[in-house]
């Protein structure tokens, strides 16, 4: 009886997954290369495949399966997929039907508004068109936990969202420590006589060069072509569509080749992670990252501890070389792996370098908590903004778009978001430390371009689960223990105390 | 209250639609590059949402939309548009409720069996291994024929899948014709002393440059890439989405340049038809093209009456010069028009020339009609078929790869289409006739490259209608007569005597 339920409830599961996998083609599509015109009905498509997978979510049957599968003795019947299966639809379905119909309704139209606004607020560099906005998403989702509930703090449920488990206690404590670290570390950098030289990274490099370049790359790191392919976009991204069929894009800046080699790498890391989820999960929800961080945790590591590792363009430099000999051929690599890593306060997230990108996450950590807190209030987010940057980065903007405007995620009403970036970061550097300890040689397998065991180490501890296992127990099973700053601060402090001579 | 069933079946057929939307991207994505690993997992995605249009097309609520909505005094209050999608929606329900379940289920089992025999089949030339299948997908389609019903010919049931309205009457009389005239125009081709010269079509042509030909002849033609973009496959097609996102697909052959260019031209004249059929009718099964024999004529229009014609190429030679001077410049326009239009006869369908190419469909005609008027066995397929061959074109398979187990078709369970091919033909020819009273300097046009006249005339008389008008309503609306062979027997012996002197 249990076991033909549970049989109707995977079928049922499988099909909502189906219409996911769908819409995420319908999504790749769009942003590769499908014909403008087309793109108002193809968004009518996704519409209505969305509603059908929101409407089985909710649906009286999803209710029934839920209320029959989940009294002890039925789920202890079940086998694990289908628990797991079953937890997450339950969270879903908990969290869809506890807000109210038309109130929902009404939070969707206002978020598809306040992007376009957001839009053009950005570009006119104009706060106060978005702030009406912004206002009303900050009160829907203060509406959104209380109907949900929260423990501790109100932003602890916007947390959940992106990293189940996450607390504003455990944040504020690595973020203060980073914070405490990294700020003296970015004024030594910035008063540091010893800055690289990097005016040659800056000479043209045809697209079709860096794409070729990228390719062998792409393949040594692991990425398996016969389950991806890369494509070119103007925001780079890597998507999912399942375990054997994981696609990346990148960018190609002709005056500025580090665009697409780190952002390449970056996606990999990403699809390298994907590509590793145990295909027993394929058609549940269950087949994707863990949580944003443990998802950027791979991208990181792929991008800072592999990418700008010294033994890494060991290997990699004589070929870099080869692909761009005028603009390379005098240049020593110990120059180039310095001007790789320079670091300095700069007012964009996404443009950051490694050292200063984790004080752009805490400001907007700050901020957000500050909002759901009450202790921060929408109209004077230019002001909090500025100060914070001035704070901790020395360095003011001189106008919203290059400030409070400059990310796309508030406009969505994402908040809680922000934080998973940072952390995937610490993430990446505690993984670095619990590596090193069954590869001891991590450094020579780079330079021998030997990316195999390292990829299988991730797989192992990390990409099989997928949802199986919640992103602290990842990092616990792996590491040996919670989250710690500790080892992202060692990290910068040792690689940017060489670098600069300070 | 018959306005609001009209709204809620309106609602239903378009989620249909969208489902069918997003399987047709699918299969673009997946001929097009789509991981080799994905698509298994794609093909269960494919199914499952195929799966549940069926199920749409055949439940109790769309049972009861056509109780409700189909009675003469609800009929008539529906807008024009809803009157014909109900006759859609109504003819599929009729057609899949017939067949018991049971047997459908077997039958798709049978089919994709069949097809992968087929290809082992073919690529062995071992016709006894794929005659078992054959024998059980004609008995099927006798079956479905009994449980549809026919009127005349059993025959005319097939037909009438993929020509609305077209018997076995017609094609007798008009396939009769055409045979009786070509028949021996190709003996006579065969026989002239006055062949065209064709040695210097074969030079390497640069995948990259044959591109960018295709590219500006299409721009030209009036496709519009804004609702459409080139890919290459192995087997190219044309894809319509939706009006506003209609793909077309080509190949490349380097030592060809003909496969790439009309082919392309050929998939243009498709990609036409469905860019210009009318927005209102998106969401609709009346948003593609009537049958497959208007759609045919749409593409042969542009492969043979357009992009073979000599002015055609009086235009378009200096530029194809341009781009491939090595092999072209000491060629002049008039050898270069006889070798593009060289007619011979071959066994390969797909790779006929415009004047032996009526003859293959009128084989396979002969065959399908005889197969279900219980007057041919397939047994004997080989041996009739190799007779024919040599009747109609003189020359003879010397094994079934290159005979009777040529085409996918009958391996697919697809019997009756195969007439369309050569319909399109002959609708095309007429086209072209009635086209020429309206615009008189038709040739002038394509020598100046002022093609929008000729597209605008098509879609004013054909693309616009999508499947509200049955094909031969559009015929005789833009040609004032219905079917009529002369038009096409004409253009053929009026060319080809010209061109070879007989």
């Amino acid at each position: 009886m249990i076991k033909k339920i549970e049989e109707q409830f995977l079928q049922y599961v499988k099909k909502m997954m189906s219409y996911n996998e769908a819409i995420q083609l319908m999504y790749w599509d769009l942003r590769t290369g499908a014909p403008k015109k087309g793109v108002e009905q193809r968004s009518e498509v996704i519409g209505v495949l969305s509603q059908e997978v929101f409407k089985m979510s909710t649906s009286e049957e999803m209710a029934a399966f839920i209320a029959e599968l989940s009294p002890k003795n039925a789920y202890e019947q079940l086998s694990e997929i289908t628990r797991y299966t079953l937890d997450e639809c339950k969270k879903e379905y908990e969290r869809n039907k506890k807000i109210p119909a038309d109130e929902y309704k009404e939070y969707v139209v206002l978020q598809s508004k306040a992007e376009s606004v957001w839009e053009e607020a950005k570009a006119t560099a104009d706060f106060a068109m978005f702030r009406p906005y912004l206002e009303k998403l900050v009160e829907f989702n203060k509406r959104f936990i209380e109907y949900w509930g929260y423990e501790g703090n109100p932003y602890n449920t916007l947390l959940d969202l992106y990293e189940p488990g996450m607390t504003v206690d455990v944040l504020d404590e690595v973020f203060r420590k980073l914070r405490e670290h990294i700020v003296p570390l970015v004024q030594a950098v910035v008063a540091s006589p010893n800055k690289p030289e990097t005016s040659f990274l800056f000479h043209p490099f045809p697209k079709e060069k860096q794409r070729a370049f990228s390719l062998e790359l792409l393949r040594e790191l692991g990425y398996d072509f016969a389950k991806g392919r890369l494509d070119e976009t103007v925001h780079p991204f890597a998507i999912g569509l399942n375990p054997n069929d994981v696609r990346i894009t990148t960018r190609y800046d002709e005056r500025d080749f580090r665009t697409a080699i780190f952002g390449t790498i970056h996606e990999c890391g990403h699809a390298l992670y994907e590509q590793h989820i145990s295909e027993a999960l394929i058609g549940t929800p269950l087949c994707t990252g863990t949580s944003m961080g443990i998802h950027e945790s791979q991208s990181l590591f792929y991008e800072n501890f592999i990418a700008r590792h010294y033994a890494y363009w060991k290997r990699n430099y004589p070929r870099l070389q080869r692909y761009a000999p005028d603009q390379f051929s005098g240049v020593p690599l110990d120059a180039f792996y310095r001007a790789i890593n320079e670091a300095k306060p700069s007012l964009i997230r996404i443009e950051a370098d490694e050292l200063t990108y984790p004080l752009h996450i805490i400001i907007r950590y700050e901020i957000e908590k500050g909002l759901f807190n009450g202790t921060v209030e929408v109209k004077d987010l230019p002001e909090i903004w500025n100060g914070k940057y001035e704070e901790y980065l020395g360095i003011r903007p001189d106008n919203d778009a290059v400030g409070v405007l400059q990310d796309v995620h508030w406009s969505g009403g994402s908040f809680g978001y922000f934080p998973s970036y940072a952390l995937g970061y610490m993430y990446a550097a505690q993984f670095k430390h619990a590596m090193l300890k069954d590869l001891p040689h991590f450094d020579e397998l780079l330079e021998k371009g030997e990316l195999s065991p390292i990829r299988e180490w991730l797989t192992e501890r990390v990409h099989r689960f997928g949802k199986t296992k919640k992103p602290l127990e990842i990092l616990r099973d792996a590491t040996g223990e919670g989250l710690n700053a500790d080892y992202l601060i060692r990290y910068l402090e040792e690689k940017y105390k060489a670098i600069y001579q300070v």
